[in-house]
């Protein structure tokens, strides 16, 4: 039904019972330092060196062509001074250190800084000259010696060099309603994707930074239950759909000498009334790269803006009928900046368009680019990672094996493009990669990220071969051997033979936001791992319409029926299951967060004939798309008043009124800044109204994303629990149908 | 070891097997009008007629001595009004009704209003002279003829006659802020008990109001949220612990000519700095009683305040250890209000004070009061009712034949103040009453309210007969006679022998607040006797410590220690029902709400050793005094300050730490005014941080008292599903101990 090729499935059952012997998974083992993969957070810093951190936390300096390491900062400095985070100034003779970090949404937050001189520097404490002993909201170094800026009060605060006094460079900023050279909520969670808004032109001489204004947003209160005698609220701007959006400029000021305020000018287009900007990369020193995306999210504009004169060009425009997908990846230029390169969705047949990298050049007397396609094929590439001038080789990461991968390539950048894959046969059991190049793009730090435990390495690009290890994760390979690991396998449908049946079938798509991907072959220990390997459950996820990776036909088919054709999907690829006898009917159950809990609890009810779920959790979720923000909700519902109806049949109300025979756990953090508790509020009263069989889970004023190793226990036990109990009391009352069977037998 | 004579307990259980045709009692029936007590709502008007409402809801007017009744307001008149509350006025000649009202906390309400000329005007709105078309604070008749007051944005309009302009006699209002007339929260749910804080000399000349000014009271903001985009927040001013109170002053106003506004002046006492008025009565049409309490509870100061001076004299003072009981009591006054009766609290011996009525009476030329106990005896009257000057006879309700009964008696105001039952043979099966007198006292209303069904006739006082019954409530005993009713059992701690051994028990005391009694044999269907009646559970009420009408020893006990004596108390009923074998030790639950939440969380996680508990549920419970109002928990816990560790020890956070094994179903509704979600919110942080078991109910803007049959009852299905299920589950896991002895056998 369903079986026609670009859907995939993943299952997870525990390894066959020789290997019963062994431990299982527990939650306890996902805190455990076992299982904690170390990052090394490498990161070059010239032709031939990068910084990281190694195991015990210490910060080295490698030189991949004399393979010497030296410490920068040891990690009892890094302790001692309770920092959570460092960073390393341009010339290495300072270090930046942040602590009492407190987060404030998904990547920003605020800190104390000090600066300490490397090695063994005392700390120097980095605060507005007006203001001492105060938190900052950023700090961080420029790309050329020790200058730095910070920001606080939503101000931008420049420093030369340490121990220059700091002047403040950007003034216009009005706490918690004019950001400058930060993002504001809705920037920071759905339109740039991180805290940061501002941008050092590569020879340190600029600054782009946005002024994002919410003065016209409206502003949402969250109730504070606990801490204080009387319940205090917390305010803040958030746009709910249909509601005025946050205003956005880009500015440039020069750092040296007067500053000079210019903004950049958006495009002079009927359709950029309202706009975002969604993308902003330096092509050269004086030349800035700027997306901007209109309201509808369906228009797409990119320019090139003279940073002395605030003009801009554009140099690429698009448009979807549905909304334009991946706004926010940078384009890598050529030194010059005449050249660059940019993924952008070209038609690829009957499966509508695949990601592909286009090549622009501009030839010095012509306002008119030449535009080319280096790749092409029902695949995407997934991130351009550099260009090697000198080679004409651009580096990529791309699905072209399966969509579940990501190889690393290379393609020339003339000529007939011609395409290799640089990670195909370098690491047994990898298909998952990432990777960084060193400037001169001779030396890459190439990231294993699965299905095998993850490992990063530096490479050489002459012959590809591996220079060293620089992590292997040994403790959590050695603590992996010992457990009985859910073993992965990988299907389009249909579904082979399992070796035994299994006492529940977990059925889940977690945080599936339209454009996303479940099914990949990333390295992961989970909470699901544990029902898997404790509980004997087998876990699927499912990539059906809506998902990502697998062309723009499957992913904008879910437009305006967000819900319909998941649900479709996802019954589909169960009824196959069920079928093949594989799975048993009466015990399938359901999990998701966020848009995935909207998914889950819209799915819950369905199939009454069937009886396909007797289960379902849904963690945060989305149940109004009223109430959500703006940029997340009119992308995939259109704006309303365009298109009301979107906004009506997607509401949950009207699904729970058949929720009876399920048991539904419902999960949510009171005060979730991302998805508001009201989602849920609401859906309890019409759970209440439907006489729903339903358990509930708060965090009182505990956040989206929880800041807490304990809450998170906590939240995995409770779903765990759950579904156990729920099978369990299954197990109890009505005997299962196919061991009646059996006993007949 | 607590059978030391002055508990009572009562256990419901199902009557024997030879009913078991029968049909049980549904939570569908607690909501049907078969089980629908109507209360015929009768008042007297005069010396022999008084109104009702019939149970087609017809408004009657009854004249006893003829025994004819007439229609005064048909029910298609007050249907086709979409009335719910009616009034007449004092000359019969209109009716005042009230529509869509809305509740604002226990009592209060608002409502437009409308006058209708009986029998068959057409109505005419009420509305303030400056706006129309608004809903009234308070609209209501007075004393004489067709005067009337109504109260809008806090001030009070007054109405000589139907027809007559209203002009506004108090304009100091101030909308949530300055109340005049009406309590604000804490006045109306803990101090009056009433919304009402205006009262009509009984000429109708005079209006005596309060003004109760919240301006230096902290706000609560609760938050609303569904029913908008974007959440609001509904504000109010309570003050909690410590916190500035409401300041109250008393005000007597003319209305015949000028209004002259005069305050009484309070008591000149340094113990008065802060207090509360918790009772105003009017002896004559120119002396108002007041009663003054001070902030601690422990000082009160009964004044008689000259309403054409504001001078006021004292006439008893009370004086407590601990705090103050029953001090909105009304005195009754003779005519000439020279001689007043009121209840006191006098020393019985051993078990400290009980109520009791006293007399005094003030010669015409002396300052000196002459003051006698009218009562005496290890009981309480529960009621003054009415004073016979003629007959010199004083009608009260009282417990002299048991706790759990109230009477209805009289005595002598002079001699040897003989004393007489009047209720005791009346009705066979009739324990618990309620009476109201004609204005001379010739006749008198009296409703029987338990244990049988009730029923309301008209009694002759010269000979007690019956003169007719006013309602018989057939219809309910019909459908009992149908059904398994709970058959209640009162017991002094030792239990008596029980028919046969009962699945579950049911544990619990209901708003136990100190000072309420649990135990009475007041008629009742509750979702308890479904407990009973369909789940074969026995409920028990206990009354231990800290329960009322058994001594103020009893009751005072609890002071600074909330929880720790009714815990020891209810465990020692619970032990001595499982010492002789009578319940399971293994299978007894918990259940409170309001203060009784705090007992049951409290009590649940009690007695490891003997794991005398199983399931537990509270529904609002105060979880941390702190964070509840200022004048309930400094009552029992004294002002903070004084008494920090009494706060720190009655925190519900301490007690959950143990709590493992015990399920624990919490319930709130978001928007409860009277005690906040906080304190649920609060203590999920600990369950959380304990990794205890519990479920949780929440009511998304729902408030402490619901305003929906349809909430009401999902709510008991909540509970009572919880306790099946909490007990189903302990059937099938591990089995019994009972049964396996029983297999040894």
């Amino acid at each position: 039904m369903s079986n026609n090729g670009y859907f995939a499935s993943e299952c997870f059952s525990v390894e066959d019972n020789s290997l019963s012997q062994k431990k299982k998974i527990t939650v306890e083992d996902l805190f455990s330092p076992h299982f904690k993969i170390h990052d090394p957070e490498a990161k070059w810093i010239s032709d031939k060196e990068f910084i990281y951190r190694n195991q015990e936390g210490t910060v080295m300096l490698w030189n991949v062509e004399t393979n010497n390491s030296s410490v920068l900062i040891e990690n009892k400095k890094i302790v001692s001074l309770k920092a959570i985070r460092y960073e390393v100034s341009h010339d290495r003779e300072y270090a930046l250190f942040a602590y009492n970090v407190e987060p404030v949404y998904q990547y920003s937050y605020t800190a104390y800084y000090v600066l300490c001189k490397i090695p063994y520097g005392d700390p120097q404490d980095l605060y507005p000259p007006e203001v001492s002993n105060t938190k900052l909201q950023y700090a961080g170094w420029g790309p050329k010696g020790q200058q730095l800026i910070f920001i606080f009060e939503n101000n931008i605060y420049y420093c030369a060099h340490v121990g220059k006094q700091a002047i403040r460079v950007v003034s216009t900023g009005k706490e918690d309603v004019i950001f400058n050279g930060l993002s504001d909520w809705l920037y920071e969670e759905e339109i740039l994707k991180t805290h940061i808004a501002h941008w050092w032109s590569p020879d340190g001489t600029r600054l782009a930074y946005a002024t994002i204004n919410d003065s016209r947003v409206p502003t949402m209160e969250i109730p504070v239950y606990t801490g204080s005698l009387y319940p205090t609220v917390k305010t803040y701007h958030y746009p709910k759909v249909g509601m005025e959006n946050p205003s956005i400029s880009l500015h440039v000021i020069g750092l040296n000498g007067p500053t000079h305020d210019l903004e950049m000018a958006p495009p002079d287009d009927p359709r950029m009334r309202d706009y975002y900007i969604t993308m902003v990369k330096w092509a050269t020193s004086t030349k800035v790269a700027v997306n901007w995306l209109n309201r509808a999210q369906n228009v797409s504009i990119l320019t090139l803006c003279d940073a002395t004169t605030g003009v801009c060009t554009k140099k690429h425009e698009d448009e979807s009928e549905a909304w334009l997908h991946r706004q926010n990846e940078e384009p890598i230029f050529s030194k010059d900046g005449r050249k660059f390169f940019f993924v952008r969705a070209i038609p690829q047949g009957g499966r509508g368009k695949f990601y592909h990298i286009a090549m622009s050049s501009s030839q010095a007397n012509s306002s008119n680019d030449n535009l080319q396609s280096i790749t092409s094929g029902d695949w995407d590439v997934t991130k351009i990672l550099a260009y090697d001038e000198k080679r004409h080789k651009i580096y990529f990461l791309s699905t072209e094996g399966s969509p579940r991968n990501r190889h690393l390539y290379s393609a020339s950048t003339n000529g007939n493009f011609n395409r290799q894959c640089l990670s195909c046969e370098l690491i047994e059991n990898c298909t998952y990669f990432s990777a960084s190049f060193s400037h001169n793009k001779e030396y890459f730090l190439l990231t294993c990220e699965g299905p095998r435990v993850p490992v990063v390495a530096v490479h050489n690009i002459t012959d590809l071969q591996k220079i060293f290890d620089l992590e292997v994760n040994e403790n959590v390979q050695v603590a992996i051997n010992e457990r009985q690991m859910p073993k992965a396998e990988y299907k389009r449908i249909t579904i082979d033979d399992y070796s035994k049946m299994q006492f529940a079938v977990l059925y889940l798509r977690l945080d599936g936001t339209p454009g996303s991907q479940s099914v990949t072959e990333k390295f992961e220990v989970s909470w699901e791992s544990v029902m898997v390997s404790s509980h004997n459950a087998i876990v699927i996820k499912f990539d059906g319409r809506g998902s990502g990776f697998q062309g723009t036909k499957l992913l904008h088919e879910v437009r305006r029926r967000l819900g319909i054709l998941e649900e479709r999907d996802q019954m589909d690829a169960v009824r196959t299951m069920v079928k093949e006898q594989y799975i048993d009917k009466m015990r399938v159950a359901v999990f998701g967060k966020d848009y995935g809990g909207y998914l889950s609890a819209y799915i819950l009810p369905a199939g009454e004939e069937h009886q396909n779920f007797t289960c379902g959790a849904a963690l945060s979720p989305m149940t109004d798309f009223k109430l959500h923000a703006s940029a997340f909700s009119e992308r995939y519902l259109r704006l309303q008043g365009i298109d009301n109806r979107a906004y009506e049949i997607t509401k949950l109300a009207h699904r729970v009124s058949s929720l009876k025979e399920q048991k539904f756990l419902l999960i949510h953090a009171t005060a979730d800044e991302k998805i508001h508790f009201q989602h849920t509020a609401d859906l309890i009263t019409h759970l209440i109204r439907a006489k729903a069989n339903y358990s509930l889970q708060i965090y009182p004023d505990e956040r989206h994303y929880f800041n807490s190793a304990a809450l998170e226990q906590h939240l995995y036990n409770s779903i765990i629990n759950f579904f156990v109990e729920c099978f369990k009391v299954q197990d109890k009352i009505p005997p299962p149908p196919i061991k009646e069977e059996e006993e007949e037998d």
